[in-house]
C-alpha cells in the first residue's frame, strides 16, 4: 500500500521532503507538487513524475492527493491546512503552525470539528535519537525532576533578509517545542536578553539573543541562539534534574591527531544533523496516516509554541519579561 | 520502479534484511522467502505478502523473483549464488561469499564468463558514515601514507556452538574487508596470537584472539577479536600513517551524570550500530540493480577475504605465521 | 631563602593551606598559625611545630612572621587585612577580601597610602591550567571578540547553615571574578534567576540560582549555581565569541566500560578539582614576596567582585535586575 | 629537616631535575652537581647555589652530599649506582637502572648485601594520576582479570642519533615497567614486528615497531612505538579485562570550536605530559629517604626491566620471539 502524497511548496525545505519521500520512504509517492514559482515546481515535480500545480488549493483538491505536505512560506500554512482540513486530507505542516495565535487557533476550531486529528506539525527533534534518549533518561528517573535545561542553537550564517524576530519564530520555535515535549510542561513566561551583538552578523540583527523561558512548573530554560557564529551548525543541550543532569552533542565521528592537534568535523548544514530525525518524521507520518492514525506533533503543539514565541518577540521588541497565556487545551489533544 | 527480491535464509539475518526492505527501503518488494525450515519461513513470509519456498533454488527459478538476497548459512553460499548466476539474477551475499578458496574461486569462473558482475558480497561496514570518513580522511591525505591498523573488535557473547575458527571466518573477516578497503592493498600474511582465555567465555574458546595481519605494502594490522567480552558490542580503529593518525569509536550519544559518575550507553547488539549501514547497503544495492549495475563489494572480496580467513584460521591451528597467494585478479574487477 | 608566614585561621581551608605551605610549597615556612578555636590552633600549630596563638592580631604583630595568609571566616578579612598592612607585611587573604563594599573601599584607602601593592587575594581559579588556557585561546584571538560565557558552578551538597546569599557570595564569587579577568572588562549589573528549588536542598535554599552578569563592553555571562546538585563537583565553561567558542570542563581521566556503559569519575571535593591551581597559587605568591612584589589579584579585584555580587544578593532578594557602580579605579591597581 | 642532594649528569634530563629539586620539591637541596662537560655543570650549578664537579664520583664522595640522583648517561649508571652503594647514600637513578643484564645484576647483588633497598629507579609513571587510577580499577576487580594491554607510545620525533634498539630500551622500557607494575607479574617473552618504516622517521631507524609482550600468567601486552609521529607526544592504554575495560588517554583540557572543527592540543613534550609524576616522584622519595626507606622501583624493577627489553632488542635483531629468563628474586625484593 502506497500513500500517495502532495507536496505544496517547492523551494529549500519541500524540495529536501521530496527528495527523501521519492528515495528514502517506502510506502510514499509524490504524485504532485505545487508552488507560486511554477518553473521551479516544474523542476521538482519532473524528477519524480509528479503533477505539477501553480496552486496549492488546486493541489490539495487533485482526487490523485491522498495526504498534503505543506512546505511553504509559513504566512500560507494557515490557509493551506485548513483546506486540508476542509477537503478531509491529513497533513503534515512544517513548522510554524501559522505565524499568529489567532490563525493558531482557527486551525485548531477546524480540527477539533473533527472526529480526529489530522494535523501533524513538523517538529522534526523529536525524532532524532539523542533527543529521544534525553527524554528517555529523563522519564526513567536517571536525573530526577527537571529544574533548568540549557540549550544551545547555533548556525554558521543566515540568508539575506533574516530578522532579529525571525531568530525566534524560524529557530528557536524549536527549542520552546523541544521544551515543552521533553519536560511535559507548558511554557509560561519568556524573557530576551541581548548582548553586544557580533560584527558578523548582518548589521541591525540582534544576534546572539539569549531566551529564557520558565515552564508551569518552574523549571528555567536559557536558549542561545546565535544564528552567525561562524564555525559550524552545533546543537546541544543539558538537562539538569534534581539528581542528575543528562546532555545531548559530544562530538563525536572520526577524530584526526596531526600537527600537535586532535580534531573532528563539526557539521555546518542542519540537514546533515537532522537528516535521520527527517526521515523518521517522514515515515512513521506515512505508515500512521496509511493506518489511519496522526499521532505526531499536533495542531495543539503548534499554537503552544507560536504562543510562546510571540511572547518572545514581544519580549525581544520590547525588553521586558512577557507572560503567555493559552486557551484551554482541547480534549481532542489530552 | 521496483525491485522484485527474493531472499534465501529466514534466520535472524534474512529477518533482518526481509524488515528492512519491506519498511525501510524504497522500490524495493520482498516477493519471495525460503527456508529449510519452512514454518520458519511462513511466519516471515506471512508478515510481507511473500510467497514461501522450502528450497532456496525454488526461490531462485522463481518467475517473480528479479534479485536474490542470500542469508543461509555460509556453507550454502557457493550453490545459491551459482544458481542465481545461472539464472542471470542480480545477488547480494550476505559474508562470507563461501567459506573455502575453492568455493570461492568456482564464483568467480562462473562470474567472470559474464560480461559484467551480478554479485555483491555484505560487507557493510562499508557503508558506515564513520569508516567511510575515516577513508576520506586517509584518501585527503590528513595522516600521510598508512603503517599501522589498530581495530577492536568485541562482542558481548557468543551464541551456543561458537567456535574459535568461527572468530575469524564470522567475525574478523569484517576487519580483513575494511582493511583491504580502507588501505587499497591486500593483506599478504596472517599471525594469530593466543593470550589467556577469558574464564568468561565457554570452555574451549579461544576468546581473545589477537589477529595480526601484513599488507603489501608492508603495513601492519593488529585486530583484538573478544567476542565474549561481556560487556557490549563495540567496534574501534585507529589507523596511523606518516604524518597524523585517524580515528573511530570515540563514544557520543546522551551523557549522564550522577553518583559522581558520568555515563554512557555502549550498544549490544551489532544491529544497532551498524542499522545505518545495513539500510545504505540495501538501498544502493536496490537503486544500482534497478539502474543495471552491481558496484558494491565483489564477489573479488570475498574470496581475497576468505583466503586471509584461511590463512588465519591455519595459523591460529598451528601456531605459526601464514601466508597468503591470491590468483590473478580477473579483469572484470579491476 | 625562606618565607616565614603565619596562618590565620585554622579551619578547613587554614588547615588545607597549612599543609600545602609545609609539604608542597619550597621556600614555604609555617611558622605561626592563630584561631579562636585555641584547640584547633594547637592541633594544626603541633603538626608544623608553629608557634599558636588565639589571636589574629598578636600572629600579625609577632616578629617572626613575615607575611600572612588570612583563612578566618570572611566578617574578619578587613580587620587583620588592616592590621597587616599597618604592620607593612604581605598578605594573601581568602575571598572575599571583606564582604561589604565599604570594607573594601577601606582596605583600598589603607593601601593605595604605600608605594606598592601588599595585598592578594585568594581567587586560585586564575592559577588553574584550564582557565589560562581559554584566556589564551580568547588573547590569541581564536574565537573573537567574546560575546556571551556560559558558566555551571555546581557542588554536591552544602554544609549546615548555607544560605541563598552565600550561594552568591562564597560560590559564585569564583565565577565573578572570571569573568573579570577572563574578559578583562568589569561587570555593570547583574540578574539572578529563580528556578523551582531542588527538594534536595535543604528547606529554604534558593538552589539553583541563574545569575546573570553583563559586562562594560556588552558581553553576557550567565551562571548556573547549584550547590545541592548531589552528583559531584563541576566546573565547566564556555566562552562564546564571535568567530567561535573556547569550552573547559571536557572530562578526563580514566574510563570503565562495563555492563553496557562507558564510565568516569567526577570530582566531589573543590580541593580535588583545583589542588594544583591553589599550590600554584601559594607557590607564586612566596616566590613573588620573597623578590619583594605581589602580581596575584588585588585588593581591587576583592573590591569589584564584592560589589558584584552585593548586586547579584540584592537581586536576589528583590527579584529585579540591579546596576554595579564602581568608584574609580586607583593607579596602584592600573 | 632538608635533604642534601648531588645530582650526576648535567644534560637535558639533569636539569630538569635539578629545575625542579630547586623550585617545586619541599625539603630538597639541591647542594652539587656533576657533569664531563664542566661547562654545563657550572652554569647549573650556579642557578642554584651548588658545588660543581667534572667526576661523578667526587660528588658521591663529597661530604656534604646526603643523596645521590643520577642523570647521566645510561652507560654510566652501573659505576656510579655501585659508588653510591659502596659510600651508603641512598640514590634515584634515572632509568636504566643499567643498559646490561650482567650490570644490573651486579647493583642487585651489591645491594642485597645491605640490610634494606638503597636504590630506586626513575619509573616515574608510577606517579602519573591516570597510571595510579587504571591500578586501582584494576585492583578493586572492576574490569576483571587482565587479558590484554594495548599501548601507544609516540613521540614527534627524535633527536639525532637515536636507533632502533633506543626505541626499545629508551622509550618502551616505560612501557614494559608499566606492564609489570600493571599487572603485578613478570614479562616472559617479546617479539618485535615491524611494520614499513616512516619516510619521515631518519634512513635506517625502524619506526614504528609494534612490541609483543607477553606476562607469566598469559595476558598478552601489544606496544606500538612510533617516535617520530610528527604530530605529538601522544600516551594512550587500554587494559582489556574479562568483564570490561579501563582506558587512559582520552583527552582533555581546552577545546575551541572554529570553522567547522572543534579541536585541542596535544601536547609536544614529555615533561608536559609527566611534569606532576616527576614532581610527585621527586617528592616521594625525598620524604622516604629523610624519613630512612626507599619504596618507588626498586633495583629488581630496573633489572628485569632491562632483561626485557634485552629480549625485545634480540627480536627485533634476529625477526624471532625471544623469551626471558630472571634469576630468583632476592628477598630483599619480595
Amino acid at each position: 500500500m502506497t500513500l500517495r502524497i502532495g507536496v505544496v511548496g517547492t523551494g529549500m525545505m519541500g524540495q529536501d521532503h521530496v527528495r527523501r519521500l521519492a528515495t528514502s520512504v517506502p510506502n510514499a509517492e509524490v504524485v504532485a507538487v505545487s508552488d507560486v514559482n511554477l518553473e521551479q515546481a516544474k523542476r521538482v515535480g519532473e524528477g519524480v513524475g509528479a503533477r505539477v500545480f501553480s496552486d496549492g488549493h488546486d493541489l490539495i483538491g487533485d482526487d490523485q492527493v491522498q495526504a498534503v505536505l505543506i512546505a511553504s512560506p509559513g504566512f500560507t500554512h494557515e490557509e493551506f491546512t485548513l483546506a486540508c482540513l476542509a477537503a478531509d486530507k491529513p497533513v503534515l505542516c512544517e513548522k510554524p503552525l501559522a505565524p499568529t495565535i489567532d490563525a493558531c487557533l482557527r486551525v485548531l476550531e477546524a480540527e477539533t470539528a473533527k472526529p480526529r486529528r489530522q494535523v501533524q506539525v513538523g517538529f522534526m527533534r523529536r525524532y532524532d535519537d539523542g533527543f529521544r534518549a534525553m527524554k528517555e533518561a529523563l522519564e526513567a528517573g536517571q536525573v530526577g525532576r527537571p529544574l533548568l535545561l540549557h540549550c544551545r542553537h547555533r548556525n554558521a550564517a543566515t540568508p539575506p533578509g533574516f530578522t532579529s524576530d525571525l531568530m525566534i519564530t524560524d529557530s528557536v520555535v524549536h527549542d520552546i517545542d523541544v521544551t515543552r515535549w521533553l519536560l511535559g510542561q507548558e511554557v509560561v513566561a519568556a524573557n530576551v536578553l541581548k548582548p553586544r551583538p557580533s560584527s558578523k552578523a548582518p548589521e541591525g540583527l540582534q544576534d546572539p539573543q539569549l531566551v529564557l523561558l520558565e515552564t508551569a512548573e518552574g523549571a528555567l530554560v536559557d536558549v542561545e541562539s546565535f544564528v552567525n557564529c561562524q564555525y559550524g551548525y552545533d546543537i546541544r543541550y543539558e538537562l539538569v534534574g534534581e539528581t542528575g543532569t543528562v546532555s545531548l552533542g559530544e562530538l563525536a565521528g572520526v577524530q584526526v591527531r596531526q600537527q600537535e592537534r586532535y580534531q573532528g568535523r563539526i557539521p555546518t548544514d542542519w540537514r546533515e544533523r537532522f537528516g535521520a530525525a527527517y526521515q523518521r518524521e517522514l515515515q512513521e507520518w506515512v505508515t500512521g496516516v496509511l493506518q489511519g492514525q496522526v499521532s505526531g506533533p499536533s495542531a495543539w503543539d503548534g499554537y503552544a509554541t507560536t504562543a510562546v514565541a510571540e511572547a518572545a518577540v514581544e519580549s525581544l521588541n520590547e525588553d521586558r519579561r512577557t507572560t503567555v497565556e493559552l486557551v484551554e487545551r482541547p480534549a481532542l489533544y489530552a
